[in-house]
């Protein structure tokens, strides 16, 4: 008999190529500080949480989730001094990102974000078939705030503070961009805990703000997938009508939801998180004399320097090529000018971060 | 100051509903056959293999899943006797649905399905902005043959066991559909553990057929969110173009390969459900008289028939009002007028049966 032949794709998706997350080792003995992921461990009560649903032979387990996660969703709401519909929740923050893109992006009128920036934008854009505007950073990663205020894009993705860079903006550039700027800036505050300040306070007087949260970085729990948005009402609808009834299952909404009570665990945490960042980010800055952005994120985004004084691309090859040889995982990102003289190191606890820092030692002698 | 418009969302996004889920009721005391969820708990091992997720204060929970599922999918392979090229795991089977429209519904060629059916399927046609082309059931409920192998819609969704008929189609009925037909064939499996037979044999030959699972019935992890699709490779890379990476949760993962290696458990209680389903069927279609369909999924799609011998959508609002009035919760569809004359009752355990057929007997009587 003759095979059929497949149908098309569209075109578009026939151009696609899938998204690369950084690599996630199933072997033991990596130190893995590729991937932002938190160094410790989340809150016991999530798994107080999720062995309560566990109870009675799992028999829940059966049952559909809570279709819009109220319980969470009020939670989030009292936590931010909002009302339940101005939040939404995601199969992590990506699923919100996603929702943003099939609200708004088209062929038509740009969607436009910041550059370099969280790589996953211009790939949901593309999934969508969307048109691009990239408003690009220079080499002092500073908020272009004219160019944003003066974009025409229905809809704006910009990462405060930023990847890979660790930069933070202000809430007082935040606001000037808001208060010029005609679209929907959608602000992602996945590293926010580990910075000064949150956007949360402009919600209240600027409508056309989304912010867009994790549990993934500073929660510890990028193994249960919840992110969420904080925005207008009429802003979470549109969004509701495009996301999956189910989309978050109910350990995760159970493992979220006592993440997020235990306000004093996470404390105690990220100010750990924050103080071996600053303390790294001080020796390779002034130690090692490497230039380095000013985190304030949950990694450093640092310029390896060899022992002729030389930067680069090549060199920042040589650096992470040497650190993989030892069994350490970060990331670098060739495909940009700006980025590619770098490193992104997560912060790790303190033995990882005791090891990569013995290994850029090492390798600025011989290197 | 002046408050910044809204930027419009998409035309066709400004139109949307959201999609209603069957009612979630979270207060006890309900008898609940809306949903098709499984009344029995899953396998003992699920609860295991969470339990190991949370070893060592949950620290596996901070990092992110295997981000293409690699363990489930290759259990999932060798079960149906495929590659691992062949599976992709969705957040849900919905997910999976959603990711083919994706990828071949568009405003130009129609996304065709039979009608009635799984009522997601128009809900994300539309949230993609395309063209739909129903294929009509008529009242005999059986495969028309004719018009899906005729069609010229790139891709076809079909739910077999059907919803809300709970009638099953033949693998001769549907390789007759792959012969001729041009496009890709979706036949949506979720009630398949509950039928005679499933299409997997099919796939060697067909390129042109996905089939779509769920561990939400058979499996009764309706709230872990696990789906599964078997395919052709070029189909699963298609799709893997448009999945987000982390589309499937650590827990959820590590739940659903412990549930599907229990295969023993799960003949068990699937054996019972069928012995369940045919025992009222058998009551409500026998010794009550009643129009029903034989179902070969977990629910029993019955026309019921009043006092004075009337059937129709009033006689099913009254009958389904009645059961609501009892705290029972069952499923009608009024919207079409195939439907509208019936009940959709998912088979629970032996104690709500009893209790769903009391009052079934009590409104007959007297309505």
């Amino acid at each position: 008999m003759t095979t059929p032949l497949l149908p098309a794709a569209l075109p578009h998706i026939q151009r696609l190529h899938a998204y690369t997350p950084g690599l996630q080792p199933t072997e033991p003995g990596w130190v893995k500080l590729n991937t932002n992921e938190c160094p410790y461990a989340p809150s016991p009560r999530v798994i107080e949480a999720i062995t309560r649903e566990l109870a009675d032979g799992a028999a829940a387990l059966r049952l559909y989730p809570n279709p819009k996660a109220l319980p969470l969703r009020r939670l989030i709401a009292a936590q931010n001094k909002l009302a339940e519909e101005n939040v939404i929740i995601g199969n992590g923050s990506d699923d919100i990102l996603n929702l943003l893109v099939r609200c708004f992006a088209s062929a038509t009128a740009a969607t436009a974000y910041t550059f370099p920036s969280y790589s996953l934008y211009p790939v949901l854009i593309a999934i969508q078939d969307g048109k691009t505007a990239e408003v690009p950073f220079d080499r002092s990663m500073r908020l272009p705030v004219e160019q944003i205020a003066a974009s025409t894009a229905p809809i704006f993705f910009l990462t405060s503070p930023n990847a890979p860079t660790g930069v933070a903006f202000t809430n007082a550039e935040l606001e000037t961009v808001l208060t010029r700027y005609r679209g929907l800036l959608v602000v992602d505050e996945a590293y926010a805990p580990f910075a000064k300040e949150n956007a949360t306070a402009l919600l209240a007087r600027f409508p056309n703000l989304v912010i867009v949260r994790t549990l993934s970085k500073a929660h510890a729990l990028a193994g249960i997938r919840v992110g969420y948005a904080l925005a207008a009402p009429a802003v979470i609808d549109l969004l509701d009508r495009v996301r999956d009834s189910y989309n978050v299952n109910r350990l995760s909404q159970a493992a979220a939801a006592a993440a997020l009570s235990d306000t004093a665990y996470y404390a105690g945490i990220i100010n750990k998180v924050k103080q071996t960042r600053d303390h790294y980010l001080g020796e390779w800055a002034g130690n090692f004399g490497w230039f380095t952005y000013d985190s304030q994120a949950n990694f450093i985004f640092t310029e390896p320097k060899n022992a002729r004084g030389e930067t680069g691309p090549a060199v920042a090859k040589a650096a992470y090529d040497y650190l993989l040889s030892k069994k350490v995982l970060v990331r670098y990102f060739p495909a940009h000018a700006l980025t590619a003289p770098f490193l992104r190191i997560s912060v790790g606890n303190d033995d990882e971060m005791f090891a990569v820092h013995q290994h850029l030692a090492a390798w600025r002698q011989l290197a």
